[in-house]
């Protein structure tokens, strides 16, 4: 169907697969010629000349396509998405083909030059950007509509004919991060360069961040060890704790938007320009004149969205962050009925029973979460966004605020309401153990283990015994188009999150947590690194320079924590104790500590600045060159024009 | 001596005078040569291909020259320093030569496509850009060393041999502009737009933001008024009083923003790009290479800066704080005095007498204050600030810190140590007032006075009866070059930055603050107009696209006036009085009301989006066109490319 090749430096034999098309089985005949013929077709005709190759397997389903592109296809590719290179000078710069010879390690035989995970993400970008011309649908699926400017790939995938897309695993390569990453019990850094080869910059810097908040918490569980085993109880020693936790979590904060500047500079994506953003798969809407692009495509009057924001999705959420509030007294009754049934017949069965409610009360959130994060997300795309940006901040917001008063209200409760402090650091105990092993549980071992399950069952079916390099290519998409899609760093982060506020929050009651959040996150890093090269197909890399929204919800955790850490001080016995005559006083005083602890936090943070003196120099010089060579073009101009 | 025009369309009959050199009595004939030379030169030659004339004055005088230049070098300058202009299909943007004719208003012999002030900014851009090629100095002046790239206008200035550079006023606009603008006494707004085509984007922005906080500040003044009116004295009401006026300060602020991007939009300096920035004229260091630049220039060590500031500039600023507090200590003594004085022998003298120590600490502040000033000046001239904008942000922080003190310590002390409301009400009023007086009187009345009765002396020694507008250029010139120069609008931002202090931070105490501060900026329109029009050269138009600083610095105390407000109306009897079993209740009730309105501002400032949905919308359309433009050129390459 595709064999006329019409590239010189392309023949059948150095075709490399990169990206895998399935399509839905018995997709018409005509649908696939012209999808196929799409991809093919020369730029300049509107395709996206890239090669595509269907994969014949034993049972001779047709229904998968394997795609890849010439050197210099992908070389042209990489300028158009803007991808910033090292040049042999140890500058970055944006990559242009007009320059190519300036870059570090460039040659025109050099197939390396690209990594495989930016030949990948320029496929996926090339494939994104395949536009109907003077289609007016699917061809094959009249219900399909389509209008000039939508992008196809879009079309195909949310009218079900495109199944999946996905960018094949290196398996050799695979093999050698996977050996360095997790494969030996080792002291020392994470591979993230060679991650961000392979998995791209959004996940290596997750990574990163994971690796350095952990240990960014050792100095507070090193300091927190003895308040365990020598059960401090002094007031000085916990206000030490806690103002040492208050500016040390600012700190944390802002050195991490140093190191994230120094990471993004070195993998480009620092410098990289923002490229449009085109309306998301699910936007929809009548066809009309988009201001800004002057397109035809549909509009959504942004009145009716935010209608929708504020007479639907938040009376909801409102609606259930009520209901778990009410979920949170049934637990307290839950709690004192365990504790009358203790006090009444005393045994070991009865002390365990102490524990059961806290337990169930885990469960319950953690089902809760789940359930609440299917409504947000409906919710979230019923809104009807136009930008995927614009999409996932209202969704994380709506989840942020839920699973932070999921996680957190019951404390509050017995903090400031029970005035419980041994029943707070019990609470805070058991939610934040209970969710950490149920959390790396569901995300990482169940997967695992139904993986390896199906993979056992599929080599038997196969009757083979390969390891994994050895599989044939038919044999690895089999496997890789089966596994699990890795929805994106959100429920990462969000675990982060909700650890940072059971560290901070109450740092001062339960110094242990920090201690328990190390412990974790270092199984986590490698339980995540084994979810990503074992469990999930490989996702595509997608370039980012920050952690984004993350770091403004790390930040307001940290402001909130300054808040609850002063009240919890001013009510221990030990600060009482301080003010026998008056209440009043220790009241001011707490208020005004706070107060002047929240200040340092804000002059902190504005005194730090947030990127390092070199990398500020190197933006600094980059910036100066391309104002140079502007004004150079412009004097010339200049000097054209006056001469008369 | 510079006769020799080398441009085709000038002639010496249109030669327009735009700027004025003033060079030093006694300049060396050689030293005004090579100054002329390079001023005219061709770009080419890396001069500034400007038209320079000296001004011929009956006494033979020789040291004054006007600079001007031709329409085609005043457009292709307006290209170099990238003003942004209206096109013909009402949307803004940058001016290039080539694409001259789709700009609005353009013709080839309309002359007034560019505004004066534009072109006098375009002249000064280029004499400030003049920069030296082989000279190692000044010819004339071997101690007047140079460097190649140092600005020779600059170098001019320090050296004192250019005694100042300043742009001619258009004595036919300007009567104009302030006929519109404070010639009749009219209700409505001001001529904005005149004003920024008169006195730039910098100076319209500060009459732009007088006006609208004028305007916002009346909703708190109408409140305000029946409480003096009728004295309520309820909690209810102060408390409603205090909450809106919180609320109503972020509104105010937030809105303020879009207000400004409307305008600047307009302007075209929202879309402006920042040039680079270059050393500051003051900037000295030993010459070595610029890791940014790779020029040949004075580089001074960050460290050494850094210890300048925190270990001379730091325990200054600390020390002058500490010595206001003690005047103020002083100030209580005085009132404690007065006060004894006036029950000892109760007159009408004596009641007068209560008056005289707060008057007293108000004129020792302002004269405080404008030492300070100067010290403050010294100091971060001496710490070496490479840059402009570094040096501008740490005088505005030293001088924002002392300033505030100074005005708010007396009032804190009264407020929170005293706590002595009469008083306070007292003292915020007196300071007020005072304070509106003297800046009103030193500002603009004092300077207006002192140079009418210059100028009439000077008439009297022209023996001339002329008006204003029938002034020769000679005469002009002679007046203009003898007027005060325009500091900027530090001191006028500064002004509105403490009354707005005085309105807010007391705000339940002294409803009536917002009703003296409406009144005095009614009149502050008029005297800050008369100001600029008739007591000072022209400035040099700068463009800017918002308020930068003052912005911040109006949010803190935004921020500081919730919690100086919160512990007011907590302090009040009537608050007392609703919890009279536990003072405890009440400090945390409002520490709870305090943190909710913070919650509810932080929340307000997030929601409220920086700019209008329209500029948004246009600021979108135009970044879409240049990916789009960008896009095409890729392809078109990439086309090439591919076809082998």
């Amino acid at each position: 169907m595709v064999e006329s090749w019409s590239f010189s430096d392309t023949v059948e034999s150095n075709f490399r697969p990169l990206v895998v098309i399935e399509l839905a089985k018995g997709t018409k005949e005509e649908t696939i010629e012209w999808l196929t013929k799409r991809i093919v077709d020369k730029k300049a005709n509107g395709g996206a000349q890239l090669l595509i190759k269907p994969l014949v397997t034993e049972n001779g389903a047709e229904n998968i396509y394997l795609v890849g592109a010439s050197h210099l296809r992908l070389l042209l590719g990489a300028e158009t998405v803007g991808l910033v290179k090292e040049c042999s000078d140890n500058s970055m710069r944006t990559f242009t083909y007009s320059s190519r010879k300036t870059f570090k390690h460039f040659a025109d035989d050099n197939h390396n030059f690209l990594t495989m995970a930016e030949c990948q993400y320029i496929i996926k970008h090339e494939l994104e950007n395949l536009r109907a011309k003077n289609e007016k649908m699917i061809p094959g699926y009249p219900q399909a509509k389509l209008y000039p400017g939508k992008s196809i790939v879009r079309r195909l995938l949310t009218s079900g004919i495109l199944v999946q897309i996905f960018p094949l695993h290196d398996r050799e390569e695979l093999k050698k991060l996977s050996h360095s990453w997790y494969g030996r019990v080792k002291v020392g850094y994470q591979p993230l360069d060679d991650i961000r080869c392979y998995f791209g910059e959004t996940i290596a810097l997750y990574f990163g961040f994971l690796e350095y908040f952990t240990f960014a918490l050792i100095p507070m569980a090193v300091i927190g060890i003895p308040y365990y085993v020598f059960a401090w109880e002094d007031y000085d020693k916990y206000v030490m704790f806690a103002t040492f936790n208050l500016l040390w979590s600012t700190v944390i904060l802002e050195v991490w938007k140093r190191i994230c500047a120094i990471l993004t500079y070195r993998w480009g994506t620092l410098l990289m320009k923002r490229q449009f953003e085109e309306p998301r798969p699910g936007f929809h809407g009548v066809l009309g004149i988009n201001p800004v692009t002057g397109r035809e495509e549909p509009v959504y009057s942004s009145i009716k969205r935010q209608l929708r924001i504020y007479l639907v999705s938040l009376p909801f959420v409102c609606l259930c962050l009520y209901f778990s509030l009410y979920v949170m007294m049934i637990y307290f009754d839950l709690e004192q009925w365990a504790l009358d049934y203790h006090t009444e017949n005393e045994s070991n069965f009865s002390s365990l029973m102490l524990y059961v409610p806290s337990i169930i009360y885990a469960v319950v959130i953690e089902i809760m979460n789940r359930i609440y994060r299917y409504a947000a997300e409906f919710l979230t795309s019923w809104e009807n966004h136009r930008l995927e940006s614009s999409y996932q901040n209202h969704l994380i917001l709506k989840v942020l605020v839920f699973n932070f008063l999921n996680c957190f209200a019951s404390l509050f409760y017995i903090a400031f309401v029970l005035f419980d402090m041994k029943l707070l650091r019990q609470s805070l105990a058991t939610l934040l153990i209970t969710s950490q092993i149920l959390n790396q549980f569901a995300e990482s071992l169940l997967p695992y283990w139904l993986q390896k399950r199906y993979n056992r069952r599929m080599r038997k079916g196969m009757c083979s015994k390969k390891t994994d390099t050895d599989l044939s290519l038919v044999e690895q998409i089999n496997v890789e188009k089966e596994m699990g899609t890795y929805l994106g760093t959100f429920d990462d982060y969000l675990e982060l999150f909700l650890q940072f506020g059971y560290v901070s929050l109450f740092s001062c009651v339960y110094p242990l947590a920090a201690v328990f959040a190390v412990l974790n996150n270092i199984t986590e890093i490698y339980s995540d690194a084994l979810k990503m090269c074992r469990v999930y197909k490989r996702p595509f890399a997608e370039p980012t320079a920050n952690i984004g929204v993350w770091q403004l919800a790390f930040e307001t955790m940290s402001v909130i924590s300054v808040v609850t850490n002063c009240i919890l001080i001013g009510m221990s016995p030990q600060v009482d104790a301080l003010f026998p005559d008056s209440k009043m006083d220790l009241v001011l005083t707490v208020a005004l500590v706070e107060h002047l602890l929240l200040a340092i936090k804000f002059i902190m943070a504005f005194v730090i600045p947030d990127k390092p003196r070199d990398i500020q120099m190197k933006l600094a010089k980059l910036e100066f060159e391309s104002l140079e060579a502007l004004k150079q073009q412009q004097m010339k101009l200049a000097a054209e024009s006056l001469k008369e």
